[in-house]
């Protein structure tokens, strides 16, 4: 029984002006495991592929301490596929294409082996399906959802019900203001908590991200990236680090959740430093902890 | 002989969505005065305004401690007047009209008293008039300068020409990468330091602000406001704030640096909570301290 992550794997095709990877290993679940494992023990990632699911990218998860009991691989399937393309500034991408394939109907299945987790990072998928994840746990108690504009207009009323599960919602900047309907965001924050998550994560891409919690509003900077080889990824390596870091110290004081923003903004920063999921595949614990300890002189200021 | 600010002052006609105020006091050299006055003994500005000026406004300001012996009024002539309109999300602005009235020909003489000032701040004026400012000065040591879109797009030269001249240079996001031709606000600052300004400050509204010297980036976070009122003069009484706070411990170490920083990003959160320079009248420097304080409980995390 350790950490669980559901969401989704993917091939992801992506170019950016400066370069481009095909079929390279991508999806939620994938970013969020990767990013947690540095943290603690086993990470259960709940998942579906296609048997054209490349072997090696399967060797690397357990490399990492991922346990892939929960990872259904569909004979004959193919699996989900993602094309994008980022523009000269990185902040916008077009979706080129969408195949959702084997992922099309998904429908996780909790090995028994994980229900007993505590700690659940709900990737970015169907809020209903988010529902029926939980409905098999035995006795979830920290839970980290993400979601995203799509789910946020397409499906608001099955997303509304899954919110008093959750006990962090992370979202970005846009989304915030498109689900409270409000643009200022300290007002947003409240709505949002009052729909559920006791604490809310805004994430601002190049500009940091703020967590709300009943007692107090944290500002995390961004790490100063001179180079952003591949953006994909970076929301779901921040859910990663920042569940990694509770988890490991099962700890939620105020200043606990305020470094585990900061972990999570770390993990960020190294995977958009290079494509797919190879800036989370070689790091340590010890270069973790420098980058933690770069954002701590990047942000502090005394009286003087 | 004491911090010198030259820019314009006007009378502003603003309104949002939640108000409106007519000829109200607004300028650059306005709200940079009010919001140094906090922190040191008497600042000289260096202006100009028609006859129409209200004396209160004079009186006002004069009760800050403000040196108006640089203020030119022109018998007969019309104040500056402006006019805009802000929208529901008070990042956008209109402007409905521009009266440059006297500012026209504002030619900047400063009075020979104030002519030793080794701290001066350069509101956000022609560049051409910036430079004259500094031609007049005996030792002009610590050069703080705002500038905008229209004059980087419309005076490149004789922009470039003043910024070696310049110790900071205070800008926002989008100026940055128009200045530096360059996406990315690290790539960006290096730039424009190498222009010649030493430090360079990065405002980005909601989203806080950044410091770049030689050894540093500082990333300062924006206060939580959840109502804004009046977002003009926003800019200027962070400029104010900032010098106000190195002028008073003429300390330039990074520490102070960041710390001056914060002091601009508190005035300029006073600033907005209400119309025109309401915000900043009635301060005192244990209201500022405190909100200082709050900045750092806002950004501060440990190791943990």
């Amino acid at each position: 029984m350790g950490l669980l992550v559901v969401g989704s794997l993917a091939l992801d095709t992506v170019s950016t002006p400066f370069d481009k990877v095909e079929d390279a290993l991508g999806g939620s679940a994938t970013y969020i495991s990767l990013a947690a494992s540095y943290f603690t023990g086993p990470v259960n990632l709940v998942g579906i592929v296609g048997s054209d699911f490349p072997k090696n990218y399967i060797k690397m998860l357990e490399e990492h301490n991922i346990d892939l009991e929960g990872l259904k691989i569909v004979e004959g399937g193919k699996t989900f596929r993602w094309a994008g393309k980022y523009h000269y500034d990185l902040n916008v991408r077009d979706t080129l294409s969408t195949d959702l394939n084997v992922f099309e109907k998904f429908d996780p299945i909790i090995p028994e082996s994980a229900r007993k987790s505590k700690y659940i990072c709900l990737g970015n998928i169907d809020p209903v399906l988010q529902s029926k994840v939980l409905d098999q746990m035995d006795d979830p108690q920290f839970v980290v959802c993400d979601t995203m504009n799509y789910w946020i207009e397409g499906k608001k009323k099955e997303l509304m019900e899954l919110l008093p599960r959750v006990s962090v919602l992370i979202i970005n900047d846009s989304e915030a203001r498109l689900l409270a309907h409000e643009p200022n965001l300290i007002k947003a924050s409240r709505k949002i908590r009052d729909f559920g998550p006791e604490i809310l994560i805004i994430k601002k891409g190049e500009h940091g991200a703020l967590l709300f919690t009943e007692d107090i509003i944290f500002s995390a900077p961004a790490y100063p990236m001179e180079m952003i080889n591949d953006p994909t990824g970076a929301g779901d390596s921040f859910a990663g680090g920042f569940i990694g870091h509770l988890y490991s110290n099962r700890d939620l004081s105020p200043n606990c959740l305020k470094a585990a923003v900061i972990y999570g903004s770390t993990m960020a920063s190294f995977c958009v430093e290079r494509f797919s999921t190879k800036g989370l595949e070689e790091l340590s614990l010890f270069r973790i902890k420098d980058r933690f300890r770069e954002f701590m002189n990047l942000s502090r200021f005394d009286e003087s």
